[in-house]
């Protein structure tokens, strides 16, 4: 039996917001993964990055007001810098902790980028809310240059981009090579930067991807042995934030979709990690999904946390 | 036979100096490697990054005047998101270029750290000229940062970095395994990110890598059967810029080392690219080096330009 390949999502809170924040958040989540790896896992890894890119985007903005030299960055282009620059702290906090427990194990970070489909719904109606809050005025220059942004009654205004369901892993390739060399690998960093494919083309998309889709169907393609889904809560609930939540502790397929025609996961949180899991069962049903809080993470893979997934009971 | 395996290094004039201009440039840069891969090599790829690191630079620096809620971003990070985006534009200029051409090959981007030793000498007399031209108070501030400048007459001041010898490159295996599996491998980008190891972390070091020095230490480590450096020039040449200027054709390295120590190459632009040269054949006497220009490749792979250099006639 070769190695248990596993791919890994990690949210926001394995990264932090800032530069500094997430030079720290960074190690406390190379502990986890670590942990991971000396359980014998294969890991690739993907990870959130909108504080990240949001950052660069602002930062390439600005310059661009105060030297007029410098052309405009676009999203994707400052997607590419953030998968660099995630990667890097990433890659370094787990290297260094696995050096640490006497494991020498190449640790890389592909560039990846994803193709979506120019006609997915999402492009008519965007939801997926990037960036910081804005003026009325400023959100007033966003709409006259083509964008969206949604009000947020007392509070301001935010962009929101379309969220496309992923296609390809253009990257595929490399990732998979690596993999079966058992290296750790780190892509699809913030679900990759959306592309479309125009001819031999590939385009920058104005678009960003959930993590967790692309996660699913990067264990999808990769036919990992498992995902694992790293989040803010332990456990997912039934009837989450009300009085009558519920962990759940395992779950089918089946049962998933039926909680979730009822509604009991929240959109742009829970309900697409549901989704990923669902769509990497369907495409591997020996699979097992875990959901869980990087800090519950070591109780559930002994089953002692977390909610498992699988395809039937 | 196997695959012939080959590391270019590619320069300025490869990437241009803005986004616009890279976007364009690589374009160009996309034939060239084409060709070299439709004639059955597979390549690993180097590439500058001057420009688009002091561009990254100065956007997080202005980014963190504006919003001090940021936190300033360390050469190395802004190295990092360089890689991530220069990477992101010829990976996706090559991929169309094959395509266009029939060729579906795996292109990647590699982030890439390589070790530099804290002693270097270069550390205590910083020589690599960086970023643009300052006026004498941005010069006195940087100074007090403990940065150093240098002014040029009549223009202004500049940064300068040290320069240090690469001595690790951190993600060899990776670089290699995928070198093997005959994908195309963009690695070491602007010489790759500088750090110092100490136990078991990586630090970035306040540096820049020559990258035709990583060049020739990567072609060295890959046991690569050529390096090609493309730059300004189609041949090196003996007495460069006087009017006794004598174009080389081929070179052996004690040739070179002796016209190097008579000071026929310029510090700092064909100095690094010979020393690499030699550097390389040193350790792989069986390799041999091409140093012209993108224009004059197709010639000079006819042996009808460019400089040849081997360990023996």
């Amino acid at each position: 039996m070769s190695k248990k390949h596993v791919v890994v999502s990690l949210g926001h809170d394995a990264l932090g917001h800032t530069t500094l924040e997430q030079h720290d958040a960074v190690r406390r989540t190379a502990r986890t993964l670590a942990d991971l790896v000396e359980a014998d896992c294969q890991l690739t890894i993907t990870h959130s990055n909108g504080p990240q890119v949001s950052m660069i985007h602002k930062a390439m903005t600005e310059l661009r007001r105060i030297y007029i030299d410098y052309t405009p960055a676009p999203m994707c282009v400052c997607s590419a810098m953030s998968q660099g620059y995630v990667g890097y702290d990433i890659q370094n906090a787990l290297r260094s902790e696995l050096l640490s427990r006497g494991i020498s194990k190449p640790v890389c970070t592909i560039l990846t980028q994803v193709t979506v489909d120019p006609y997915d719904e999402a492009f008519y109606e965007p939801t997926k809310v990037i960036g910081r809050y804005m003026s009325r005025e400023d959100a007033e220059t966003e709409i006259k240059k083509g964008n969206y942004v949604r009000e947020f009654p007392g509070k301001g205004f935010r962009r929101v981009i379309a969220a496309p369901r992923p296609i390809d892993i253009v990257e595929l390739e490399t990732i998979r090579t690596l993999a079966m060399a058992d290296q750790v690998v780190i892509a699809c960093g913030g679900g990759g930067i959306p592309v479309i494919e125009q001819k031999h083309i590939l385009k920058g998309a104005s678009a960003v991807i959930e993590k967790d889709a692309i996660a699913g169907r990067l264990a999808a393609e990769l036919q990992s042995d498992q995902l694992i889904i790293l989040t803010g809560v332990d456990r997912v609930c039934k009837n989450y934030g009300t009085g009558q939540e519920t962990p759940l502790s395992v779950m089918t397929v089946s049962q998933a979709l039926e909680l979730m025609e009822q509604g009991h996961f929240e959109p742009g949180t829970m309900l697409p990690k549901i989704e990923a899991a669902i769509s990497y069962l369907e495409a591997n049903p020996q699979g097992e999904v875990l959901i869980t809080s990087m800090n519950a993470l070591k109780d559930a893979l002994r089953g002692k946390n977390g909610t498992k997934i699988t395809a039937s009971a």
